[in-house]
């Protein structure tokens, strides 16, 4: 049997295998994504990263990790809340990861990196039925994985939880029913009122969105001097270390809300990273709570701050000052200009009034499928009725419909409904912090400190240390609750619209 | 007892491990030497790729190694050339890694580590006291290792043989002696001529200069395609995988043969390892023979190609193309600027000619302090008496002295012969290949694919399969002989000075 200060030690040594690993990891994607990679080096690129990847999770995995948590299960009045949290955390991985039979994960990611293929071909030839095969074994792995990790009420319980920790179908439907019944006839009203504000077209020279990025990162309050900037084709953020936290975007000449908006969303998910309490680094609790948080922290900055009037009154200045022209623009037009409503087809071009109801097609239908309600050759059927019925419109071909999201090829079952309960998340702490935080005069002075202060103080620092309805709670006093979301929608989109 | 085909599993699954591990250090490496590391992440950093590190020393000094060799050696007359080589390989190394005591390595890492910081001081403050007593105990470590390494005549052949396979005290005095003798009354006749041929001075904007690297690297063979261009403080080449070779340069806007000669320089580094045989991976004989080999074809490129008549031939047209203006240049004054003799204070901006002066003040008072006959209190002394008769100029402090070199604070001791060495195997591989390729024409054609070829089936492809001698002897049939070299240097420069 392992004493408690072996255990603590194991561990330790297994966290520095982990950063050290990792920090790798995301200097391979970083390099990568930035440069790229020579072709005929893709294959032993790819090995090598692998090879990385499996050492970790091999050295997590192994039977020693699971004596140290049961050593430390063992004494747990002993522990002080942050070993507490590790256990706690450790524990739900180590038992999740050996929840399946090792030859199944095997097959399975044999069958998603075949499928992935399948699906770029499959979108290409606009042809359903050959991917048709590939889900079906995907989504009955799924429907296996809800058995094995176990649930009480509903089996897509096992899958919305492996992904936000907490998240249930009961959460999920009143949520998503509240979306579908307050948003769905207010995006109706929109489309039939014929409002049409005008785009921000034009040249913008790339040089002088870099100015801008630099503008946007200062006024955000993401530490450049503790990151980078890169330049990406699909862009991110990945922590190489806590003081090393990178940011990506990709600029289009003309286009340039599309650089904007992605560098303030990184930005949103690179300060939650930066501001993680450092002294949690040594329980292995600097990671954020969940992927619903850390979409909730770039929402937030993206949509509820960036989006903002306040902020359209300081970016219209900045955008005269580094591009010169837009003489004819004024405040007003531009907070209208950068929330554009227009029902589209792709989830991921989709407007913020919008997007949510594109989650509520895949959640309605993973949920289906893995209650065995529906079938997988349902799904390009259901796919072009839910869109008609949510968003008003029709997807022409299976690219634009049901082929255009990776995650079922990927196996990712239960993943999209995280988006959705994020943007709910940062709606919440928005209400809560503006009844301290006048968010709106800060971003006036261009000066976020005091809203990235509270949201430090209250989301960021705690990192892994509660459960994500715990640290909703203890941030705004009280549990999960869409209702922040859906009326802080209606109240911008009314004012905006009507 | 493990089985031979156990311990070539072990192996192969141990060089697996090797390649992951040093595609990570690669890549750490390249992106803080492209990019920089934000000064706080410095010390995680360093921390993780101090873990990736050792993991890939602790893996390869496992004792399951060791049975893995002597199982091979006890049946050596079962295996094939390239599993004799990898035996040999891993032998060398495995028991040179063992030979030390662990707990006087440990010492010794804390020393060098200390005392690169002092020698930092010891230079700004041109104090040679500050460092005296850390160069004691490296020069004492350096001479224990000696004993550890073992030799059998002189101390110093079991440094040189650790940096270059085969190499001793008798042959590197042979080599060194007949420099000395014909090359210092040379640069000593340069000296008095009086000659002052026009250097090559102007403004050269740093893109045109990333045009002419462009060029360079496809005059000389460097296969872009499997590899990247960086720019970098201090110039480099480094492999991510065999088919993604990298080099570095850096821009002097009011320098331009300097980036050129990085360029060409890294680009003979890069295509030796792009040009190694690939079915040597699966052995891990996919190196460079040597430290000395890989600085010949850097130096073959660099100075033997990239400094010969042929190449001042196609340079000049391309830099009036790229650059415009140097209308007053021909061919020959070109030859002449990128071939200006100069004896000056600083190895590493050292001239072709004079370069090997400046090692062999190195590998005198090396092999003098390994032997006992002076003490490293005489260093400074000694440096300027020979920087006197060798170089004919003195420096004017220790900056531009004894102190100029990271090597023996870094502890490497046995290092500094191996750069002349390679630069004499540069001279005998021209030779010979000479004789069957004529490449002044390819050159004047810009096709130095001949050439290229030559290198490639003579050196590049062996990889590490032969050692340095039989690799020489296989190429040139002859071992080595540094008569090719000074030939080579007596000739050039007494055409273009006399």
């Amino acid at each position: 049997m392992m004493t408690k200060t072996d255990a603590l030690e194991l561990l330790a040594d297994k966290r520095e295998a982990s950063y050290a690993l990792g920090m790798a990891g995301a200097l391979i994607h970083w390099d990568a994504a930035t440069t790229g990679v020579p072709e005929k080096s893709l294959k032993m690129r790819g090995a090598a990263a692998g090879w990385l990847g499996g050492e970790a999770f091999s050295r997590f995995v192994a039977p020693d990790t699971l004596s140290a948590i049961e050593t430390l299960e063992g004494c747990l009045d002993e522990l002080d809340e942050k070993e507490k949290a590790m256990v706690r955390e450790l524990g739900l991985k180590y038992r999740k990861a050996h929840a399946v039979p090792p030859e199944e994960i095997k097959a399975f990611q044999a069958l998603t990196a075949q499928a992935e293929n399948v699906w770029e071909k499959a979108k290409g030839a606009n042809d359903f039925s050959l991917i048709e095969p590939y889900y079906e074994k995907i989504f009955a792995f799924n429907r296996r994985l809800c058995d094995w990790y176990g649930y009480e009420d509903h089996p897509y319980d096992a899958l919305l939880d492996d992904y936000e920790k907490g998240a249930t179908v009961k959460m999920a439907d009143v949520f998503f029913s509240l979306l579908r019944e307050k948003i769905t006839p207010l995006v109706k009203m929109i489309n039939e009122s014929g409002k049409k504000p005008r785009e921000l077209s034009g040249e913008f020279p790339i040089e002088k969105q870099r100015e801008l990025t630099r503008w946007l990162c200062d006024v955000t309050g993401y530490d450049v001097k503790r990151g980078k900037i890169g330049e990406v084709e699909h862009p991110f953020c990945t922590r190489v270390t806590r003081n090393d936290v990178r940011i990506t975007t990709k600029y289009h000449e003309d286009n340039l809300l599309s650089s904007v908006y992605s560098v303030i969303h990184e930005a949103g998910h690179a300060i939650y990273e930066q501001n993680m309490a450092e002294e949690l680094d040594e329980y292995g609790l600097g990671e954020a709570a969940s992927m619903g948080m850390h979409e909730s922290q770039s929402r937030l900055m993206e949509n509820m701050i960036g989006r903002s009037r306040a902020f359209a009154e300081i970016l219209l200045p900045e955008l005269k000052n580094i591009f010169g022209g837009l003489k004819d623009w004024d405040n007003d037009m531009l907070y209208r200009a950068i929330n554009i409503v227009r029902p589209s087809l792709i989830r991921i071009e989709a407007d913020e009034l919008t997007y949510c109801l594109h989650i509520i097609v895949r959640y309605e239908l993973e949920k289906a499928l893995i209650n065995g309600e529906i079938k997988v050759k349902d799904l390009p059927g259901l796919w072009v009725e839910k869109y008609k019925e949510l968003l008003g419109i029709c997807p022409p071909d299976y690219a634009k419909g049901v082929l255009q999201d990776v995650h079922w090829s990927a196996g990712l079952v239960g993943y999209f409904p995280s988006y959705a309960i994020g943007n709910a998340y940062a709606a919440q702490y928005m209400a809560a912090m503006k009844k301290v935080v006048d968010v709106d005069a800060g971003l006036r002075a261009k000066d976020l400190s005091k809203a990235t202060k509270w949201l430090g103080e209250n989301v960021h620092r705690h990192g892994e240390l509660y459960l994500p309805d715990e640290l909703v709670r203890r941030a705004t006093g009280e549990g999960f609750n869409p209702k922040y979301y859906v009326d802080y929608l209606q109240e911008k989109f009314m004012g905006l619209y009507s």
